[in-house]
């Protein structure tokens, strides 16, 4: 197993592996409020350590002292920053200037690292960072996404890219679920963020759960169906959505003279009916679900049934809202605005995606996502209850 | 007890009841989309009895058939409608044409309230009615109440308008429930709404809940100690909305030459510190609790305790979305856009409030608003885990 | 001819007739923020002549001191104001209260008139707050019309309402006007409008202007050609404003079972194709004339052409901005707020309407409007250059 | 003097000599939507020569056909674009691609200019494209400086940067110019904007005109006058600009810690006072006037008047809208959406500015913008009626 200063190296090297296939130009454009310009990404990531681990630490000086103004994401206790919707209208830092602060702070990161793997406080903090830097990977990914599949030209991140690392195997059929007292919420020794902590009890009536996800033939059938035209599946915002949006299939899927294509990674391609169906919102999610006669499952039923099934291709929309856990508490300081001030009109998603950084999520991971947002690799797995 | 006749005709009586004190005029304005205009209550809950109860009955002539598109509110799939924020901009219907509308129905409606009760399926479509007009009744209050509170000139509803029927006695200090598997949902044979329905398990860790709400004077205390700029203890969407708005006390208050006035239905009034604390949103809920160290109830905690304090004062917010209950289901035709499709993106509140109509709340009953409106009597009761 | 009192009362009389077919429901609303509640008109001319003729005079008491928040329009310098779009928000003060405010200013102004009269500067004040009244008379009408007819009910003003007053003969053609210095503005004795004021020379190049205006045959040929879906004919602005509001034809045209229908003050009616074309903007009548290989004429020409053609039906958009004559001077001040601050992005109407009190326009009158506004009774009259 | 290839080629080259200081990152972004991003602007430039000279010739094949739909303006007619706002939105066609796509085009238009020059139909339009994309040049200089200016890092576009090329002498005091009837409008063989065609005759009553611009110590004097509090000296919709826009001094000033600031090419600087004050909206030139008790010249007065002042450092505001000279025919097809559909809701600036190319403007050219905008190189001259 990786000691501290390893993983440093591993995940830090990661965000930039991502980013290597981008011209620069890519860096720095915000098609929407939602989508960061990945050098945002890049310094974002940089910032919290230099911010929580090395200012105010003796000799540190900051690379930058006007950086904390352009790469505060959202730590009001930090200090002013730029408004999220301007983060695409900023040329300066630039691509190069960002890879400068990277390299600064890694190196003062890496000189220290021995010192601050040595108190437990620090050494926490060194893993919270890294732990949020795959969560921006997972966005760098996301937002690459977004940022060229909405460019007219439609350009190819990687021409050969391929989706080989979460294959899944499917157990077929609907997995049963006793009624029962079960267990949720982490309980081993190793990390977590603060929302998913606190194991407890849950009561749950009897349910079953699919071994496997929607796909992209039996979303169709939805669409074909008249779905995204039948007000009686959706939530009253969700149809108000649809309406003003003029939705009417997943993010980045065109019809084009009859045949259905996508947008990948890989370019635009025609639609893969297996795969599971992808860049869904959670008003779709739950109007596919109704137009099947099913449900979405709680967010307790898939962490008490995820053993029994294949999981990680997809985020899974959740019936559950992203509350707290009994007991829950911010952590006092600025790291406290991590999780805890997100807990209103937000969905939990549980899973992972196939761009999750490997080995970040876990089975008691909540993700969570308003209700209409498309942009990451959402999915479906459906669920019904047993009377 | 009274037979349904009886019941139709009470219930019916207390809407124009509750607008006698009127001029005309207050009848037809709508200051915010949120609010209707008083008229259009009225209009409304007579044209749910004409349209689920009398429309296709034999011999039954609609009053006038354009009337489905002035008074249906959000039911979809029985036609076209004003939208929502337009309803103050008609002034016909007028307000005599309202009345006569609601004598018409009214007459026929008792006519046939013979046969409509004997059937069981129409006999519970009529108590449904009832107990729908009784939410506009409430409804009617909170709106009439915006409506002439902000008005420049702050005229009363009523000069002599008392809260007479629910002062409550208080327990004092905190009640303790024990962990343990508990029912919610209601259970017996009486009318309830479909969400409510379902009695079901829950495991509740150990907590104790406030016998008595959050009075004036101690949101006061919040106030002056800055509970309005410490980021701290609001929500992200909360410190926006707070920022936005320029929010800095319950609506309705007014500081006037350093002194705290606000308006009731008897005019504008010195502010009665002892009074529980109205006309706030989630967000400041939310942020109360933090700032005090405590937390809102959950909405099973609140169900579970609530036999042991009085209630009936304010709407509590509490920190539940609003979701289905286990085995939740629509029913099936227009009256299944009830409930079902609200739920997401809204907080739960429990309980009942100084204008809620004698009877119509229970202890299972489940209101629900969105996080930052504030018109309704919405106050706070606090909570706290034991570990 | 009368003396002042005379003409207080006869146009103050006249403001009550046009109002007497309305409910009081009709007051009170206000469809969009252009059109003010029936009983805001009738308060705000009373407010004139309170603030700028009695307020202040010996013994003269305020009927209200707050009503100078509720009734004044736009005069920054007299006072807070409710903002314009929360007119129909207010069901206070009441239609009576209105009524009651404008029996109490009448009976003051009436018993001060010969006092009023006898100095020139409050003569001529009066003066202007009766030319303001009928200016709001006109408004009142197409407020009127705007109300009832955007109801879902086309409620008619009054069943028999007859256009009857402005029935004009036709010379039919085309005028000549030769190039020469002519000049215009206002240069009599007897009361005009600060903007028209200075009588001065322009030089104008040959051009032709049409005797007649464009009838609703002309327009419709102009739909059927397809002049709303062809760029070529329309400014920028106004592309962007046909497209976003979905403009295909003019305010209160409904094509129904193929069949132009239209809603008049007497209800919902065949469109009569001899009538001129009435309510478009000045985007529609550019696009018209352009159409035609056409053009509108300038203000300076309409004036100096006029004397040649009949008018009054319409007011009729110029394609001059609205700015100020030579040596323009505002009043100091409150009535110097009167014209001037409004002379930026406007365009100039000439002429006078159906529902102009009579003898209230003249030749040199200067009405100014947005371009996109439709809901006064404008029309178009084409012009011709001659090289 | 040049022939037309070598002012091709000096015109072609200057763009990319303006934009040889930039960062890639400077290219792409769009803080506002009046401000494109200098990739655009480059690869517009291009388009125009590819679309209108090249594109359907012999043997001509476009360089990417999807670049229309990413460089187009807003030529209705010639096809699809991406919507304004999005420019920025675009990372691809990258900045090399953009280079190379003017290469290509360069190419192309060098070896086939003797046969464009040949037909004077053609030789016209490689003249209007070259005068466009001189527009074009004074929009890169002044988006460029929008785009640092705005980046809280406040970089300088070049640290050397000097106003040297239009210092102008002064004549101080008022110029004044009898009344008379004069001739406005381009008369001579040169090129000229449809515009500015048709010379014509036009009265002017006498006035007189400043011959020095007002400077920043003035423009000091104004806001130390209250000149942005007073309501007085304002539009009605200046005075919204002014309180909802909260302006309180010309772009790009900064008071910082008592001395006042602004962004200049060279960076952040302390403010000249002797300077023309630049960077004003119409509406503050306007007020600025008024509060000296003066007025802004119309169009006419400027140009009968600018043979005796010097001028060239800013673009001056006048009075006058933009609107067509008597006779002004667009053009027909495409080439006819340059000027006319913009005739409405701007006014017209008169002169040239810091950053106009050497020998771009005249004196009969006719600038315009809306109202409120203020990245030009905007100034204030000050006139007065002589009555």
């Amino acid at each position: 197993m990786e000691n501290l200063l390893q993983k440093y190296q591993i995940v830090r090297e990661e965000s930039q592996r991502i980013c290597a296939p981008l011209e620069k130009e890519d860096y720095v454009v915000q098609p929407i409020p939602d989508v960061s310009p990945p050098k945002w990404h890049l310094g974002h990531t940089t910032w919290f350590f230099e911010t929580f681990l090395l200012s105010g630490r003796d000799h540190y000086r900051l690379f930058d002292a006007q950086y904390n103004y352009v790469f505060n994401s959202y730590y009001e206790s930090v200090g002013a920053r730029v408004i999220r919707a301007d983060r695409g209208n900023l040329s300066r830092p630039t691509v190069d200037d960002v890879y400068a602060y990277r390299n600064y702070v890694d190196k003062q990161m890496e000189s220290s690292m021995s010192v601050l793997e040595a108190d437990p406080a620090t050494s926490k903090l060194v893993t919270l960072g890294l732990n949020h830097e795959q969560q921006h990977q997972e966005l760098l990914m996301t937002d690459i996404k977004y940022i060229l599949g909405h460019n007219p030209l439609f350009p190819p991140y990687e021409l050969g890219y391929k989706l080989t690392a979460n294959i899944l195997g499917s157990f077929g059929g609907f997995i049963s679920i006793d009624e029962g007292l079960y267990k949720i919420g982490y309980a081993s020794d190793g990390f977590c963020f603060d929302n998913e902590q606190g194991q407890h009890r849950v009561w749950l009536d009897a349910f079953s759960i699919s071994s496997q996800l929607v796909t992209n033939a039996e979303f169709l059938a939805f669409i074909k169906d008249g779905g995204y035209t039948d007000v009686r599946h959706w939530h009253a915002e969700g149809w108000e959505w649809v309406c003003q949006e003029k939705i009417k299939s997943p993010l980045y899927w065109y019809e084009i003279d009859g045949e259905w294509m996508y947008y990948t990674l890989a370019g635009l391609r025609k639609l893969d009916k297996e795969e599971p169906v992808c860049h869904i919102s959670f008003y779709e999610a739950s109007a596919y679900a109704s137009w099947k006669g099913l449900r979405l499952p709680t967010e307790a039923e898939w962490e008490v049934a995820a053993e029994k099934f294949n999981w990680g291709r997809r985020w899974e929309w959740t019936n559950s809202a992203y509350l707290p856990y009994p007991g829950f508490q911010k952590a006092s300081g600025p790291i406290g605005e991590y999780n805890g001030k997100f807990m209103v009109n937000q969905m939990v998603l549980r899973g992972a995606s196939d761009v999750t950084p490997a080995g970040h999520s876990r089975i008691t991971y909540r993700n969570f996502f308003h209700p209409p947002l498309r942009w990451q690799y959402t999915g479906i797995r459906l669920a019904k209850s047993i009377c």
